[in-house]
């Protein structure tokens, strides 16, 4: 079968990417690419890899009707325009922050409070490997954010299996690539400021830790560094347990939580030059990896996780999640396996 | 129809791009990887974007039976053990420079003479857009070199269409990323070193030179640098013709040539940011962009060309001229359409 | 003796270098900095290497008197202001375009006319290591554009030699990092689109053509490329020349034309990993490297040059003119060596 | 007066950085430079922002008599060949780790142990900001440790003023670039394998926390990660005090011990892009930029140090310690501010 599908907000990254996914698929069809600056121009004019696509950005307010419609706005928008999605499509996927808490009173601590409360509680929250049979069928999905998938993958298992209770100190330190700060671009984000930089963008009080605590049930001390890479998000987790862990008590966490994902590798020690997850390793993938270290001089867990910001932190996690929304086999459209070598992708 | 398939020298990078491209090939199953290094490792191991298949690195003396064998040896391999290649496969295609020159005469010239001068005649130079219809059913293909290939897809037209003749002056300016010069390393391939650089690296008589006169009919002037990516090649042609040629006259020539040419894209102009080829809009792919400016006040004509050099310029050529051979769809396993943004890939 | 200097447009990044420059001279000291768009702010804001500097941005309108002005201005704002720069200072050093040219029709030509052409006969154009004697005295001093540096040491040896005569086909392929592109930054400036290009950002018509042609007397092909580095500009310069030339006749005349300079280093060939001029070898130093190679094959001769586009290209270029015009020793305050290993710098 | 020096291990990377200060430093005067495996080259061979030096590498066997001797060899090395340095020179700074630690029980312990223990209690720490008084006079030097560097620079102040008191959790995740492996190089470090990299290469078990528990007294939980640059070190402390902590008592801490530090920067919020430490703004310098963010939710407190690896990190902070020990001007040879904008240095 085929679903016809719209991306909105497609002369983003997050956009681009999703056309990417989407013209690849063997099961999806675009209908429709908006973008509010581009009106008109080719796909291919924003996103140099889809300049063999005949197929032009139209205005955000004229939607199509589709099967199911990807929101690739800035946070604030699919809440305003939320009633004109559903409209349009019977499956809305939001890559935005608007409909991943469950409550408007995080939204009040976190953001600047929700417009269409009501909404919060139809909505899944897309980190699939987690909450895959809340997927299936969805009608609105909240696609997980980038650095809180990276440490939500990092930590659900130690959580599931009862090594971490939520009294320990979890310390998450993100390391993130500059397409996370979108498009736009400033100051900040010009290439000569921003290249080679280790960064603390984010000392304290990143948003998506309102994500991760809802998730995991726990509190994270969670800062992120800017570093150089264009692609990827590594969290590294430093958690002490309240009692002594072995190396097999590990392995059985992980290897339970993930030995049948398709997306996610365990990696952890082992030889050769990549003895860790590494961003770089997933670039342009669905994948998740996922490794650890015991340090046992300071009772200290280390857990790493890597993913590409762009994939399994936005765009693949959206049509990951829509699979299993519409019973789509799950790896369809997502079967890329990155490249080796890769420079800072 | 699946052919069984094996990599010779599968733990370079170029044997890693071909195992990728192979395990996600429709019509192929690899059968074996050998590497003498890293035998009996698994294959990821050495590429870490292969974790998840199960195939260990085999002994290169331990050669099975396949319908083709791919070698991605070092230069003099392939033409030491070709009859034990021969004997394994019924088509062979190798990646090295072994077969790609005519007569034994340029081995003289260019490289350290020939074994096997008798089977010159024999193989097939592969640069599918411009050998075709020799690829069909060729038994033993050389897959054409990455600098000789940006540079030929770039002026042939020029030369197909009587713009270049043979007496023109012709400066070819080529920029490489860091993964030209293989898995090895030493000193100055060393992260420290190598980083940043433009560096003349070949600043005359590189070997490729070879290839292009044989291909075009005419002397270029070569010069290689080496610039901060880790794949990519983009060569820039600085071409003087005899007679005034107009921008229609160029276009004419390009779209005549490549029009039709699923791997070819026309890059000259137009807006956004990528006004002209770039091998970051290709990394990944197998896809050449060319493209080109007129200098009036010079009468000079510019024409740029870019390419992943581990695809378009190794192994993705290596496949897609496997797939002519062979009989399969030319875009077989390689449809991979690239990133963006992406870094410095 | 000490001069009091003022950096008119001081934020900028050639400011900012002019600022670096001047606080650790021995002979000059910095009175004034002036920014419009940073006004107030102290000089650490927009440079965070001068943090410990306690000065403020004043307004551009309110020059203080000064032995020495810089302007480190966009293109036109010299010519509009040199009558209030002239007031407040003896000596102006301009680091724009805006008095390299000798003719108003150049103007015309290349950039949008000029409306103080009556004082372009006054200006010496600073290429110290060529113009030293005009600049002893000189009031009003245009020091040399980047690109136009990096080839101009290049070729003027060869011109100086008589083996360039002007009938010669010369192709100048340069490679140049983003801060040429200033503070400024737009989309195609910005961290994810800029990082890792080899882009042909001025493929024909570089204005720098007119400077290198006033120069040197002879038609250059010019042709300008982006690639993955902040400070550097790198000149590969292929020429024809009509008459054999001999390795011999070449290190005669690069021998002869710098080998007192204390600011050229001759680099061709040797030993080690730096065996040609490299911009990262000269990052953050007022140095030029310069290097040849012949290509017997083809009667061609390549010469390399390699600069910081931020000092030898632009600050360190007035600051060294300036010592120059004053009677200062000419290596005052430009005496950093560079640093090895350095990065993408 | 000028002293003589010499450099042992000058082929190095942190033997050329101690070249290239030596050779800017006015009291400062290079005897010799050995190199066992560049012997008789110059040491622009190895160091191209050298080559303007007429100094040629000799053996490391045959020492001369000079003032100080500056040891960049590996680790045991020095400890091997003490009395031979000891001999030729009345001080000796070790920029390896072979008496940077108190007791031959820490050798034993994160070491393979120590060969001339009984020097141990002799050899001075040098880390100039915190062992000042020690080092004059010092004749043996052993220079901090570069991770150790950048946490002890953060948390000193906090261990001074009484908020860390040694029961707190205290995490260190450190982000360093490649120069930190050296100039040997294996698979790892060659630029295709390290470029782009968020590689956790010490996730447990880095020896420096050997250094950083001996002058602290206090445990740390310390990861390292590779990060793209190829010079900086930055390190992230995440600390939990016992008790509650306020930004004035913080900014009391670090203003009392670095305020009138000449190598110190504290940066903590602010405008402009550069608002917490960062490497790249203390490239090339001798500085180290100290800050800090308190997380009111978690009760948790950030500090962020950051320097350049090679100077503060080990160069520069021995010839600060030896310029400490031999009652030179502090700052001299030491005075370079650092680049702007710079890329990934």
């Amino acid at each position: 079968m085929t679903y016809s599908a719209s991306v909105v907000g497609a002369s983003g990254f997050t956009g681009g990417e999703l056309l990417r996914l989407l013209d690849g698929h063997p099961e999806f069809r675009i209908t429709q690419a908006t973008s509010r600056s581009k009106e008109n121009k080719t796909i291919g004019h924003a996103h140099p890899n889809l300049r063999h696509r005949d197929l032009r950005f139209s205005h955000p307010e004229e939607l199509e009707s589709v099967d199911v419609l990807f929101a690739a706005t800035p946070h604030g928008v699919s809440m305003e325009r939320i009633d004109a999605f559903q409209d349009a499509a019977e499956t809305v996927v939001d890559l935005s922050a608007d409909f991943r808490l469950d409550t408007e009173s995080q939204y009040d601590e976190w953001y600047d409070g929700h417009e269409r409360p009501e909404l919060l509680e139809d909505a899944v929250y897309a980190l699939p490997e987690l909450t895959r049979d809340e997927l299936e069928g969805a009608d609105l999905i909240a696609s997980g954010g980038c650095n809180a998938t990276a440490t939500i993958m990092g930590l659900k298992p130690l959580v599931d299996d009862g090594i971490l209770t939520g009294d320990e100190q979890v310390v998450v330190d993100v390391k993130v690539g500059s397409s996370e700060g979108g498009a736009g671009g400033g100051e900040a984000s010009s290439h000569p400021e921003r290249s080679g930089v280790v960064r603390p963008y984010a000392p304290t009080g990143h948003r998506h830790e309102a994500e991760i605590e809802q998730f995991l049930g726990l509190d994270v001390s969670f800062t992120v560094h800017a570093v150089e890479m264009t692609r990827g998000a590594s969290a590294t987790c430093h958690v002490f347990p309240g009692e002594p862990v072995s190396k097999g008590d590990l392995w059985g966490a992980y290897r339970g939580a993930y030995e049948e994902e398709p997306f996610v590798e365990l990696v952890a020690g082992g030889g050769g030059v990549y003895r860790y997850p590494e961003p770089k390793a997933v670039a342009g993938t669905n994948r998740a990896e996922v490794g650890f270290e015991l340090d046992p001089s300071n009772k200290r867990l280390v857990v790493f996780s890597a993913i590409d910001n762009m994939m399994k932190g936005s765009a693949g996690q959206a049509v990951h999640a829509a699979n299993v929304a519409l019973g789509i086999e799950e790896t369809a459209g997502l079967d890329f396996q990155g490249l080796h070598p890769v420079g800072a992708p």
